[in-house]
Parts: structure tokens; C-alpha cells; sequence
């Protein structure tokens, strides 16, 4: 029986991992956040201007990059080596013990490589909450060491694989809740869900279901929000206490959009 | 208490690493070898075809790589992340659940930075094997999982650094120790410490101190495997039970120079 009463599970985007000020803010706040706690990191743009300068070509489809072998390492060496070293790196700095994850380290992300029909991405995985180890995470947070992911999968074939940063954190956040109540923070460069884009005072505050229906109805939530939104709904209907969607430097504040069943 | 009883810690050089068919066989034999084991691998060439490729001017100083930052990103890319993490994707493949960790994870392997005088190697790192944690490795290792270690270490004041890797595997070695029993795999391309370097028939099966004495006065022990040697006596001076120099092919064998005290 785990002796833990409550994660919090907090998400970090790309922007924040290329402003370098950002992150350092960011990484002292999540040192502060209350233990257990689990970090997910996205990419950032380090890879694309690597891939850039080993001359690897960008493919694209429907506006989205494909993965093929070469991207693989390059996001496997940008992603895994170089962002999830030095963040956990930089959280010891701080006094948080943390240990830098992949899905393929103790086999705690597995992933289906997407199906090559109709549209081949390439080395993407697709994730199931329902596989996660929640068992070796708990073993992890109970040693009190708060794991940090990065988005490279594997698919128990010996393939890495590239998944989806914000995918990957609310299936971690949905496998945390079968270890303890669970409350999730997706922190990115805006302060949450505006009812005008343009204005930073319409934070709305709360979200739940019927609410957004309205707010979907009424054409007031931007495009760009929709999967994040969609995303945390699919999260606290799989057992997610709450996801709040908030401005990096407002991690230990209640500033941001809950978002609730 | 540890239930532990036993452990087998195996280093891997860069020549299998770089070696795609001999890394493929090694991650088989790895897979079958007995439980509690831990993996501790080198770099191989890719890094320098990396900084190649990346125009990284490489500084050399008296025949021995200067780490400065752009370096200290290329291996913590390939190291940590490349390299690292499909060894771990290529063990959970044939059934070996393993996890991969720099020193920084958990931190697990703390370094000291190398003092800059007489000569400045820069972001290189030397570690102290009673800093290792064996408390988190006995974690792992309870957990069932075989934790595989770069070479890529820390100071703890956020900054990563280059260590060495037969440095790192000993002291790795020296830490599992102290949880229980444990021998030592020194495996790379050669079948161990031979009488004539060009005669795989004189194999010396086995080296204690006083023989070793012997060996060099009579100038038999050649060149490159002196540091070899005296690396696996401070193990087991350092109470690792034996360590054995072996071909990468003869991990699950017997054939190779065992060095004991």
C-alpha cells in the first residue's frame, strides 16, 4: 500500500524550455511545488535547428512534421539527452531530487507505433494511460525522487518512438490518479483560457462541462486552446481530480483556468 | 534491509557500442545474464562524428579531449540520450527491464568538476564511489529493474559534466558493494590480458596482486591495458569481489582475465 495522498503532475511547453530565463524561474517554482510530484517537458525548437545544421529535411504533412530515422535521434539526443538532463540537472542545483525518464526506462511509457495508414508519420507513438506503470512511478515518488519525462517512447520492439508531449503528461497524470488523487497544471506562455485573446483581464477562472459547451457554442475559445481543453477533459474524466491551464511563472499561484468534471 | 544477493556490474566499451551486430549480441547475452545486474556503457565514435559534422572545433591537450560547452552538449546528446536510450529500448526488446540514468538522475553519480590547474579540461568530471548513491540503486535494483549508466555525470550546482566511463563503472561497482556481493564484467573488443598481445592462446586466465607485480616487471602487461588493471584493483581493493577483462562475445563465459585481490 503507497503511503502517498496526493501528486501534482505539472506539464512544461516548448516555449518555456527555449527562454532560457523561463525555465530557470520555472524550475525554482516546481523545486518549491509540494512533493510527490511528476514533471513532463516538451521540446522546443533545439531539435529543428539541429536537424537544421546536419542538413536532415524537414517532411511535412498536413502541417505536421514526420518522423523518420533520422529525426528520431535527432529528437531522441535533443529531447532525452541534452532538455531532460540538464532540467534534472538543474532541479538538483535547486534541492529537487529528480531522475530523468523515457517511456523506454523501466518500461513506464510504452506506446503502438501510429498506423502507417492512411498517413505515415513515421517513428510516432500513440499512448494508453492503461499501460503506464503506475507502480514504478509510485516506487519513484515513494523513494522521493520526482520523475521527469521527456516525449520519447518506445515500442517494446526496440524502436524509440516520438510522441506527443501533451499526450504523454495527461496519460502520466491519469496513471498518477490510480496511485493518489491527482491534480494537474499545464504551464505554457499565456495565462490560461481568455474570453478575448487580446485581453488578460477575461481569465476564465473555471471550465466544466456545460461551460464549455457554452463557450464552444458561442465560437469563444480560440482554435489553438481546443486540443489543450479537450485534452484536459479527457484527463479528469479518466480520474484527474482537476487540470489547470496556466502561465509557466504562475506555477505555485491559483492563476489559470481550472479546468473540472 | 536489501534482499539482495548477489550483483553483476557490466561495463561495455565504445568499440562494441560503435559495432552495431556485436552491441545487438551483447544486448542478448546482457538480457540472459542473472538478476540484480547493472550496465554501465562507454561513448563510441558517434560523438565525435556528431561535433564533426556540427563544426566543434575539437581542443586537444597532451593527446586527451578538452570538454568546453558545445562538447559538453554533444555527449550529453549522444551519451545520455542517443546511445542511452536505445540500449534501454534494445533491453525492454528481449525482455531485460532496464532504465537508464546519467548521474545527475536521481543523483545517483555526483562528479566534481576537475580543478582547472595545472591544466583546464573543462566540463570534466571526477567522481568519489562513496557518494554514489546505493541506497537508490538498491531501489532499482528491488524494483527489478537494471539500471544502465552513461558517462555523463554532475556537480550538483546545475551544471552536467564528461566523466570517464571504466571511472564510472568502477566506482558504480565499488557502490554496489555495499549492498551485496558483487563481480565486476569489464568487457570490450580483446579477450582479456595476454601473455603476447598477438597470440589469442596466451590468455592470462587470472592476476592477483603478486603476479601482477610479476607481469609488469617483466614488461609483459602492455601499454593500454595497464590503466585497465589498476582501475579493476582499486574495485576490488574497494571490496568489489572480482572483476574480469573479457571479449564483449564472452559475457555469460567464464574466458577472460579475472582479477582478484
Amino acid at each position: 500500500m503507497t503511503k502517498i495522498q496526493h501528486i501534482n503532475v505539472v506539464k512544461i511547453g516548448g516555449n518555456v524550455i527555449d527562454n532560457a530565463n523561463a525555465l530557470a524561474r520555472f524550475i525554482d517554482d516546481f523545486a518549491q511545488l509540494p512533493a510527490p510530484k511528476i514533471l513532463i517537458h516538451g521540446g522546443g525548437k533545439l531539435a529543428t535547428r539541429l536537424s537544421e545544421k546536419l542538413e536532415i529535411p524537414t517532411q511535412m504533412i498536413e502541417g505536421r512534421r514526420v518522423t523518420d530515422r533520422q529525426t528520431l535521434d535527432v529528437v531522441t539526443m535533443v529531447y532525452a539527452g541534452l532538455i531532460n538532463k540538464q532540467v534534472v540537472a538543474g532541479l538538483q542545483a535547486v534541492g529537487c531530487n529528480a531522475i530523468g525518464l523515457s517511456g523506454a526506462d523501466a518500461n513506464v511509457v510504452p506506446a503502438t507505433r501510429r498506423n502507417p495508414e492512411p498517413i505515415d508519420f513515421g517513428f510516432v507513438g500513440d499512448i494508453d494511460a492503461a499501460k503506464i506503470s503506475s507502480d514504478f512511478i509510485a516506487t519513484l515518488l515513494e523513494a522521493g525522487v520526482a520523475p521527469v519525462f521527456c516525449a520519447i517512447t518506445h515500442d517494446g520492439n526496440g524502436s524509440l518512438l516520438n510522441s506527443n508531449a501533451d499526450s504523454v503528461a495527461s496519460a502520466v497524470a491519469v496513471a498518477a490518479a490510480r496511485i493518489a488523487p491527482t491534480d494537474m497544471h499545464f504551464c505554457f506562455e499565456k495565462l490560461g483560457v481568455l474570453q478575448d485573446v487580446d485581453d488578460p483581464d477575461s481569465l476564465i477562472e473555471e471550465i466544466r462541462p456545460d461551460y464549455y459547451r457554452e463557450l464552444r457554442e458561442a465560437g469563444v475559445v480560440n482554435k489553438g486552446m481546443i486540443p489543450k481543453i479537450d485534452n484536459a477533459f479527457r484527463a479528469v474524466e479518466a480520474g484527474v481530480q482537476s487540470v489547470t491551464i496556466k502561465h509557466s511563472d504562475n506555477l505555485l499561484s491559483n492563476k489559470g483556468t481550472i479546468i473540472k468534471l
